[in-house]
C-alpha cells in the first residue's frame, strides 16, 4: 500500500504520520521525499489497515493499493486451476462443459423433453429457471417450488445434474434438497446476505457477473462466498452493459483471459443472455470456447414461439445440436474436448 | 404496440397473422402496407400483449412499444404529485427536503450527537446504515439490530424521522418496528423478492437507482412496490457507472427532470454516494436543488476521519450547516423553500 | 416511418397533420386510432423525410424509424459480401487476412525486419503508424512523411502491401502515392470532412470504429465515405469504452455477427489496441476468428520494451508466429483458411 | 512515479533495474521492499520518463503516476483562474457568460433576428454553426463560408461575439478573419492535428468535451493547444454518452467541480446538445450554475420546428428570455451575477 501526500505537508507531519501508521496498524513505513510530492510506501501485513481510514487523513491526497484484495479466489496463492466434480461432471479441467436448458420450467412436460434434446445433443448439465427475476411485475414470475420439482423429475429421466436460480435467503433449504449447482443471477451478484448465506454449504454455486459489475467486484463476490467456507464457485460471463444496443448486452470476452490470470475458478460464458438474438448465440458460442471459457451456459426451448419468456434468445434442440457440432470442432482446434 | 414485418412476407401470411392476434389477445389490428416494409398497429388493451411472444413470430421483424410499461408510477395516470407525509415532515410539497446522517452507525453516542448536530443545522429526516452492504467481506458490515435501536434513540431524542437501509427480506419485521422510510440500496434495486414484501405493507419506501439502471427500470422497481399495494415510494438519484474515474459515480441530474415529467412520485438525489468526496458534495448538492430535486440525503460525520466507511465522502456538522444555509439560497432562488 | 401522436390531440388536428404531411413529402398516411394513443404510419419514400422536423411538429410525441438510415452499406440492397483485391490479396473473402506490425515506424531498419518477420510468421498487409494521434502533446507523434517513405521500402523489399494512418485531409497526396489501405482511426471515425475527402478516391479504407461509437455510427461513417463514390471499405472493431478498466478497452465480438448481418462490407478486428496487453491478444485473436472476422490487425514490434509508443500490447514476431499457427487451426476448424 | 515490481524478482535484478533507471533517465530509485512485493519510487523530473517503456520491462508488473501529465491548465502550477476578455466580454470571471443561438446558421434574416432576440433577452456571445458535423452524409452540412458571413453581418448588428465550430485545419484562416471564439466540437476533441493548428494562433478556443472522453483527456487536448502557444482555451461540458437514453447524452456535471479544482481555466456547459429536448435546458442551466459553471452554451432557434438541425433541443427566443430570469435568481443565490 502507497500513500501519496499532499504537496505542502511538512517534515514534521510525515514524521508524525509515519508513527501513527506505524503504532496502530503494525506496519513499517518508507518515505520518499520527492521534489514535488512525497509518498510513503507500508510494508508487512497491510490487508488490515482500512485504505478509507487512510485516506481520510489530513495529509494523504490518495491511496494506491498494491495488492488485491481477494485473497482466496487469488491465482497467486492458489496456482493450479481448481476443478469441481458434480456427481461426475468435470468442471474447469480439460473438458469444456456445456450446461443447457430453457429460461424458464414451464411445466413438466416441456423441461423433460427439452432435457431429453439438450443431453442428445451434448449437454452435460441442464438448466432452468424456476424463480425468476423479471424487471415488470406483469411478467412471468416462475413456477417457483413446482418448477424445481419438474427440474428434479427431468434430472432423474436423463441423469443431467440441474442448474437453477436462487433469489432470496430464504429458498435455501428448498434448493439444498433439489439442485445440484445454484446459480447466483446477474441482478444479485451484490446480494451479500445471499452470498453469505451460500458460503455456509459447500453446494457448488454459478456466480454470474452482474451487467454493470468489474472483474474486481466478481472475484470480491466469489471472495465473500469463500471466505464462509465455500471453495465451490464457478464464474460466468453474460454481457455487461454499455452504450451500444444491437445486443441486448455487451459480451466481455476479454474477461476470460483476465479471469483466468487472476483467479484458480472456471469460468463459464452465457452468450444466450449476452446478446438477446437467438442468431448471434453460435457465433458467441464458438468464440467463447476459442477465448478460453472452461463451460457455456446456453438457453434452449422446444419452442421459442411461445416461451413465456427470453423467447427471441432462446434456440431449437436442434439448433442447439448444430451448435455442439462446431464447438467440438473449435475445442479440439485449441486442445480441448467437449 | 406497432409489429414492423419481415420485407418478404405475403399478403396471406399478413392476413394470417392479424387473424391470430385478433383472436388470441383481443385486440383490433390495422396492417399498413408500405412499399418496402409492412407495420401492424395494435389498438385496444395491449398491456397483456406479451411483446417478447409476438416479436418471436416468424413474420415480425421486430416489436415497438407506444405505451410506457409503468401504470400506477405514470403521471399521466396520477397528474398530481405524490405527497407524502412522514411524521409531519411533508415529502414531495413546495419545501425541499433534507435528509442527513453518517454512513454507518458506529455506537450510540456518535449517531445522538450527529443526530442532534443535523437537525440543529436545518436537516427534518435521520439517516443511518445499520446494515451495510459492502463490496468486501472484510469490511465493517454493519451494527445491524443494535444499529437499528441507537437510531430509535436518536429519534427519541430529536424527533427526527429515521431512515435505513434493508438488505433481506427476513428483516423486515424488525424494520417495521424501528424504521420510519425504509430505503433500498442500489444494490437492492432489483432484487424483487424484496420489492415485493416491502410493497405489502404501506411504511414508505426511499427508493435507490441502481448505478446501472435506467430511468425506466427504476420506475419499473416502483411498479414492483406499487402494484403490491403500497403507493408510499420515494425516488433517488445517486450517481450512475459510466467511464468516467474522476468521481466515484456520475451523478445523472438529468434525470430529475425526466422523472418529474414521467412520475408523480417525490425525486431525492444523493451527492454523498454518487461523487465520492467530500469536497463535491456541496456544489452537487446545490445543483440538485436547482435542478428541481424534492429532497437531499447527505451523509454527515462528527469525525469522518475515523468513519468505519465511506469516510471521504462524509461532511462534517459544520460543513452541512454551511451547505444548508448555501441551499436555502438556491431553493428560494428557484420559488420553494427548505 | 412511425409517428406516435401525442395524447390530447383531436381528430381535426390529426386530419390537419395528415394533409400537411402528404403535401410537403409526398408520401402516403395512415393514421391508427387508438383507445389511448393514435399513430400514423407514412407510407412512400421516406428517406427524404427529415426526421427532427417531423418531432417537433407539436402535435407528435415521438418518431420511430422503420428502416435504417444507411443504403450503399446495408446488405439488404447488396445481399454479396464485398470481396476486395489489393495487390493480390483478397478482403472479405474465404480466407481470414492478418495485418501485422508495429505501432509505429521508427526507424528504417525496424520496419524492415519486422516486415519480414510477419511475412514469414503469415502475415499478407503489413501495418505501421507514420501519423501518430497520441492523447499527451508530448508524447513521440511519429515520424510523419518519412515513415511513409520506410514503410514504402519494407513494401518493395517484401511484397506486403502497406496499411497506415491518416489524420488530416492535407495528407491525402502523401497517402495515395504511399500506401495501399488508408487507416482511418479510431478518434477520426466521425472526423467527416476527412471520410468525404477520402470518398473521393478508390483507394482501400479501414475504417476503425470509434471507442465510443456505436455500430450504426460505424455504418453512417462508411456510407459518408461509399456516398461520395469511394466503395471500397473494410471496417474494423478495436474495443469500446466501458466501466471496466482491466483491460484498456472492451473488445465488442458481437459487433462481428451483427455487422456481418447489416452490411456486406469486410469486417475487421484488432485485438492489440482492444486489450492494450500482450497476454491477451492471442485468446481475443482466435476468438475473433471463431465469431466471423474477415482479418485481424496485429501489433508486432522486434523489441516491445525499446518501443516509442504502445509497447505493452505489441507482440515479438515469433509469438506472433506461435499466434498464426493457433489462428490457422481455428480458421480451419470453422471452414476457412489463413 | 512508482513502479511495482513481480513478485519473484530477486535482489539483484532490483539492483540493475535502479542502475539502469538512474542512468538512463537522470532520476533516483528509492526501492522498498515488501514482504510480498517490492516498489521502487523515483524521484526528480520524471514528466520525461516514458510510462510505456518503463512498464515494459520485464521485472516490472505496472507502473503507477502520482503527478498529473497536465502542465499548463493545471491549477497546481497557475493557483488563480485564467480571466478571458473577448471584445469586452469577461469570461472565467465573477459573471456568469450566456452563449445562445442556432445549431446552424440558415440564412441572414434567421441569424439577424435571433441575435437581437438572445442579445434583448441577456445572451453576451452569440453562437451558429456554419460548418456543421453530421452522422449522416444526408443530412444537412451548414451553410459553410456562407454562414460565417451571415455570423459577421449579425455581430455588426448586435455587439455580440462570435462563436463558431471550426472542423478542418483547412479553414484556419477563415475563422481567423469572421470568428471571436473558435469552437472545437465535441467529435473533434481529439484531432490533435487540428489543436496544433489552433494553438499556433492566439484566438481563443472553445473546447467541448468529447461524448465519450474523460476529464484528463480533456485537459489533455487544453494541453495540446497551450503546449503550441495558445493559453486562451475554454473548457465546455455537454454530456457523456452512458447506457441511459431517455436523454441524449448523460450530462456530466460532476466534471465542473472536478474541472475548477484540477484547471484554472474558465468551464462553460451546455445543456441543449447534453439533453436534447428543450424541456429540460431550463432546468438543467440552472443546476450548471448552481454547481459552479462560467457560461452557459444554449440554443434558440426563431423556429425550432423548421430547423434544419437538432429542432427539438432548440427554445424559442421568449423561452430563453424565461430561462435568463430564473438563471439569474441562481446566479445571485451563490454570489455571482450575468
Amino acid at each position: 500500500m502507497i500513500l501519496v501526500l499532499k504537496q505542502d505537508i511538512t517534515r514534521e507531519h510525515i514524521d508524525a504520520l509515519c508513527e501513527t501508521l506505524e503504532s496502530r496498524y503494525k506496519v513499517k513505513t518508507n518515505p520518499i521525499y520527492g521534489k514535488e510530492q512525497t509518498i510513503v510506501g507500508l510494508v508487512g501485513d497491510t490487508s488490515r489497515v482500512p485504505e478509507e481510514e487512510i485516506s481520510n487523513f489530513d495529509s494523504v491526497e490518495r491511496v494506491v493499493k498494491v495488492q488485491e484484495p481477494f485473497k482466496r479466489a487469488n491465482r497467486k496463492f492458489h496456482p493450479d486451476n481448481t476443478v469441481l466434480n458434480v456427481n461426475g461432471v468435470e468442471i474447469g479441467g480439460q473438458k469444456v462443459v456445456l450446461c443447457a436448458g430453457p429460461c424458464a420450467v414451464e411445466n413438466q412436460q416441456m423441461i423433460t423433453e427439452i432435457a431429453a434434446g439438450v443431453k442428445e445433443a451434448g449437454a452435460v448439465l441442464l438448466r432452468g429457471g424456476a424463480f425468476k427475476p423479471r424487471t415488470s411485475p406483469y411478467a412471468f414470475q416462475g413456477l417457483r417450488a413446482e418448477g424445481l420439482h419438474y427440474l428434479k423429475e427431468a434430472r432423474d429421466c436423463t441423469g443431467l445434474p440441474i442448474v437453477s436460480e436462487i433469489t432470496n435467503p430464504s429458498q435455501i433449504d428448498l434448493f439444498m434438497e433439489y439442485v445440484d449447482i445454484i446459480q447466483v443471477g446477474a441482478r444479485n451478484m451484490q446480494n451479500f446476505e445471499l452470498l453469505k448465506e451460500l458460503g455456509r454449504h459447500k453446494r457448488p454455486i454459478l456466480l454470474k457477473r452482474g451487467f454493470s459489475n468489474s472483474i474486481n467486484e466478481l472475484l470480491m463476490s466469489a471472495e465473500y462466498i469463500m471466505s464462509e467456507g465455500n471453495p465451490n464457485v464457478i464464474l460466468c460471463e453474460r454481457g455487461i452493459r454499455t452504450f451500444e444496443t444491437a445486443t441486448r448486452n455487451t459480451l466481455d470476452l476479454s474477461a476470460i483471459p483476465v479471469l483466468k490470470a487472476k483467479t484458480h475458478l472456471p469460468v463459464f460464458v452465457d452468450p444466450s443472455h449476452a446478446s438477446g438474438f437467438a442468431s448471434y448465440v453460435e457465433p458467441l458460442a464458438l468464440a467463447a470456447i476459442a477465448v478460453g471459457a472452461d463451460g457455456l451456459e446456453i438457453e434452449v426451448h422446444n419452442c421459442p414461439k411461445c416461451a413465456l419468456s427470453d423467447g427471441p434468445q432462446q434456440l431449437l434442440p436442434e439448433q442447439f445440436a448444430g451448435l455442439v457440432k462446431k464447438a467440438r470442432a473449435v475445442a479440439e482446434s485449441i486442445g480441448r474436448s467437449l
